[in-house]
Parts: structure tokens; sequence; C-alpha cells
């Protein structure tokens, strides 16, 4: 089984408006829910690929029951929650029918007590046990101690399972002293952590900081992988059209995937591309088109770098 | 009891943001919810006056529940909704900080069955029982026939129940047909009833068509009303600054508070304008200022028109 970790699950709400003009009153034509979160998106794509997966983190309130019971609705992720009594928070995506685009409306995260964060400490050891590998993936809510995923990724290693850590800022600087096997920063993120905005000298130096292997995500570019085994760019044939929600997070789910399939470096990353590409050009954010990602699969290149 | 309904209930949440600017993703610095749609509305500020009110109407789903749970929470009105299958829309009030300007994003309502509009006609008419006046306000969801406030006047009537309509286009222009008591349509929805733009001339039309008595909303200039007592203009000592929103329904709680004290007209007015400018000052979109409501309500000017 594949253990994702969500500590800031949000139950993700799709609006479609004919323009979104400030000031203004909307009817919304269209409305969809469904659960989210980094992690949760992780584990529906690696569910989909026919992957075990289980997924863990915090669930609370009106929105976090909802969320629990479009988790159950569906075959796919083992649901794991750790039940807080704050409320998951929402997600809103207006999206403009004249235009395509997308506005995103954040809820702040709910607050974890200190009784809630050790319930969640003793879930994950325990879930750790049946683990073939583990993401972290995502913020921290409020409440949740910013060394958080150091922590987690030391009980992992620990117990002698892999571990991906996908997050930004502070909580990545710590989580990557404590020597995780793999990261996936944005370049955003790499530069944040490493001060360097040149690709290949910010991953190198990320691995420096702690990190075994480092993917960075290069956008429409593709990933940089700088590991123990050698260094590739991976690149999908074009750059895709379409919207780039949970494409960063698709990959993930193809790194982990190629990790448990036992495959080489170059295959790995090239399912990471596949499916990175293929989440792009799918019309419903974060889902992926299946088709197009075998068919892409064939054509990434991957070179060493 | 005022007996308030509310077809088309609404989970009202406010969120403020920074700036809110479209094709962004926005951090959400502050979330607000409470119960919400027309009627719901006008039960909080009759309540707020003293006067005992029940609410009628629908709610279901995560955000019905929620909904019903914020109304038992608080003194007020007593809920007597009836249960449906589909959700309870949400609204979203998206709060500019930088221009104090708010967007509106609102779902569309959920799907009535003839089961659950049937049920609801069995529990209107008992309700009547207990009730000294009936306020029908708001839009129908789908699923409601077009001509439902058609037959609440007619039942309200046959039961001797004081009726007052506040609605827009074919519902209200149906309702007005079965003779109201009272309408309180605004600019709008009056030049849609009667095609007249002239505000004395639209407001004696739809006397014709059927209202007994009718008062306009002129927005910042107060009310016009037009009644078998005479006709008056009341208005505000200075147009009020700030958000208009919810101030249309604290003019029918000042209406109906007025009827059940057996006010003469020119208070009635008064009372209304008052509530409605004391609802423009509040902080809070909806919420009335009850000091600046005590202080207006001496300097309403009503004059004959």
């Amino acid at each position: 089984m594949i253990l994702t970790v969500t500590l800031n699950t949000a139950l993700d709400i799709t609006y479609r408006v004919r323009s979104l003009r400030p000031h203004t009153s909307h009817r919304v034509s269209e409305v969809a829910e469904r659960p989210g979160g980094k992690g949760v998106n992780v584990a529906r794509v690696l569910a989909a690929l026919g992957h075990e997966v289980t997924v863990t983190g915090f669930a609370g309130g009106p929105t976090g029951a909802v969320l629990r019971k479009a988790l159950a609705g569906v075959p796919g992720p083992v649901d794991a929650l750790v039940p807080i009594s704050a409320a998951t928070r929402r997600t809103i995506a207006v999206v403009d029918e004249l235009t395509g685009d997308t506005t995103q409306l954040n809820e702040p995260g709910p607050h974890i007590t200190p009784g809630e964060w050790g319930a969640f400490l003793d879930r994950y050891e325990e879930l750790l046990g049946g683990a073939s590998a583990v993401a972290l993936c995502g913020s921290l809510p409020p409440g949740v101690p910013v060394g958080a995923y150091a922590n987690l990724v030391r009980t992992a290693r620990s117990a002698g399972v892999p571990v991906l850590l996908d997050t930004s800022g502070e909580p990545l600087r710590r989580g990557v002293a404590a020597r995780p096997d793999l990261i996936k920063p944005n370049a955003d993120e790499l530069a944040e952590l490493t001060g360097s905005h040149e690709p290949l000298r910010a991953t190198q130096d990320a691995r420096r900081r702690g990190a075994h292997a480092v993917v960075a995500s290069l956008g429409a570019n593709g990933l940089l992988a700088v590991t123990p085994e050698g260094r590739w760019h991976a690149a999908p044939p074009a750059p895709e059209l379409g919207n780039p929600t949970g494409a960063g997070d698709s990959a993930v789910a193809g790194l982990l995937s190629g990790l448990l399939d036992q495959l080489p470096w170059p295959d790995r990353l090239a399912r990471a591309v596949a499916l990175s590409a293929a989440t792009v050009r799918s019309p419903t954010a974060g889902d992926f088109d299946l088709a197009a990602y075998e068919k892409l699969l064939t054509r990434v290149s991957v070179a060493a770098a």
C-alpha cells in the first residue's frame, strides 16, 4: 500500500460562471465538488493507475463529512483520515466560460489542536507498518508545528519506508534537513529553498541540504532529476495547453508509481511527465486523460542532464 | 406569530480577500457563514425587533444541515423548514478589502420534487393557522411551479391572514393577480411588472393588477406607498453610504412589524425606511445597527405623494 499524507485536506468546489466581473453579481451555472488537497489528488491518480493507496491527514466539520462521504463513494483510496473538531477548508475555483481562465479562492485551514496532532502521529506510525512508500504533501494547517514534516520524514526513515516530500517554505526547509528520499519542488519552491534561480544549480544544492534525490518541476518543460544514480531532464513532446491544476500532484503519483514498480529513473521520469501532461490536457481540473497518458508515455524524451 | 416563507433558502458565505483579481489565486483571510434567503433575513430582523417569527421553506443536504444548526443556535426565528433531498444552495460574497466592494457568486437552487412541494403546501396551511401575517419572499428553486406564489397568496387569503409578496419576474406577475395585501417591488421589478419606469405611474398600475397596496423601493430615496388609505413618499434624512445588501429585506420586516403593531401607514413607512437605512449603515451585510435605527426613526420624512 502507498500512503499519502494531506494535513490540509480541502473540499474543492468548482463554479462555472459566464464571465467573472469583480463587484457584480453572478449566477453559477454549474457546481462540482470533490475531495482535494495535494495528497488526496496524488492518491486519486495512484488508484487510477491500479495501486493500493491509503489517505491520511485531517478531516472535520460539515465539509470534512462531505469530503469523507465522497471518498467512500468511489472505488479508490482508502480513508484513514483523523477526525478533528474544526471544519475542513473549502477551495473555490471560479471558471470563466468566456476566457476559460480560473480564479481561485482558498479558505484558511482549520485549527489543529495538540491532541489531534498527537492522534495523527499515532495513526501515521501505525499506517507506516503496512506502507511500501509514503508521500507527504501540501501546506500545514494552523496548529501543526512547522517542523511537522521533518518529524514525519524521520519516522518514515526509522520504519524503513521510502518517503517523498512535496511542500514549500519553512516546512520544506526543515523537512529536507531530515533527509527524505525524494523532494519534488517547482521552480519557485526550489528558488525559495536554495536562493538560486538556476535549475541545475538549485537542484544540486537541494540535494546537499539533505534530500537523497531531487526532481524539480520545470512547468511545461518537464522535470529535472538529480539522483545518486544520475541526472536527467525529461520533457513532453510539446508544451500542453490546458489547465495545469493538479499537474504537479500527477507527477508525484508518477514518481511513486515508478518507484513501486521498480522502474529505472528514466522510466519513472517518463511516467511522471506523461501523467503530468495528460492532466493538463484533461478538461476536468486535476483529472488525467488515460488515452492521452498512454500515448504521451512513448513520446516523452529523457536525456542525461 | 409572523410567518416568513423562503422557498430558495441559502447558506450565505462571506469571504474577505485583500484584492480580488480575476485569474489569480487568493487566500481568504476570513470566512463567515449564516442562514440566508430573503425570508430568513426578514425573520432575523423581525426577531431582533421583538416579534415571534417562524421561518418555513426548504432545507436539505449538508448545507441545509449547517443552515438549520445555525438557526437553532441563536434565539430568534423558529425553524419550520421542510426537509428536501437535494442540497440547499450557497451564496458567496467576496469582499475586497482594498475597495470595500463585494462580488457575488450565487449557486443555483436545489431541485424540489413534486412530493416535497406537496409536503410544503401541507406545512404552510398548518402554519397559517397560527400566523397573524405571512411574507412570501424571494426566487423559486427549480421544480416549484411558476404559479407557486399565486397559490400561496390565495391560501393565505382564504385563511384570513394578511399576505406580503416580495419576488420578481413571472412569479410576481402571477402572484399579484392573486390579490396579495401588499407587494414591495424595487424599481427594476416594478418596471418589469408594469412596463413603466415612472415610479408613481408604475406603482398605481401594480395596484390595478391586483395588489391591495404597493410599497415601491426607490433605493437611497426611500419608499413610495400607494394604498387604499392614501399615497406617501417616505425618505431617510440623507442617503446612506454602506452595503445595501439586505436593505430591502429590512424594509419588508419594518412593514410587517408596523402592520402587526397596527401603526398608521406613515409610521409603518418610517419604520421600514429607518430599518432599511440602518441596515445599509451596519458594517455586517444584512444586519442593522439598532442605535442608528432608533435615531433615524425620528428623522425619516413622510409626505403625501
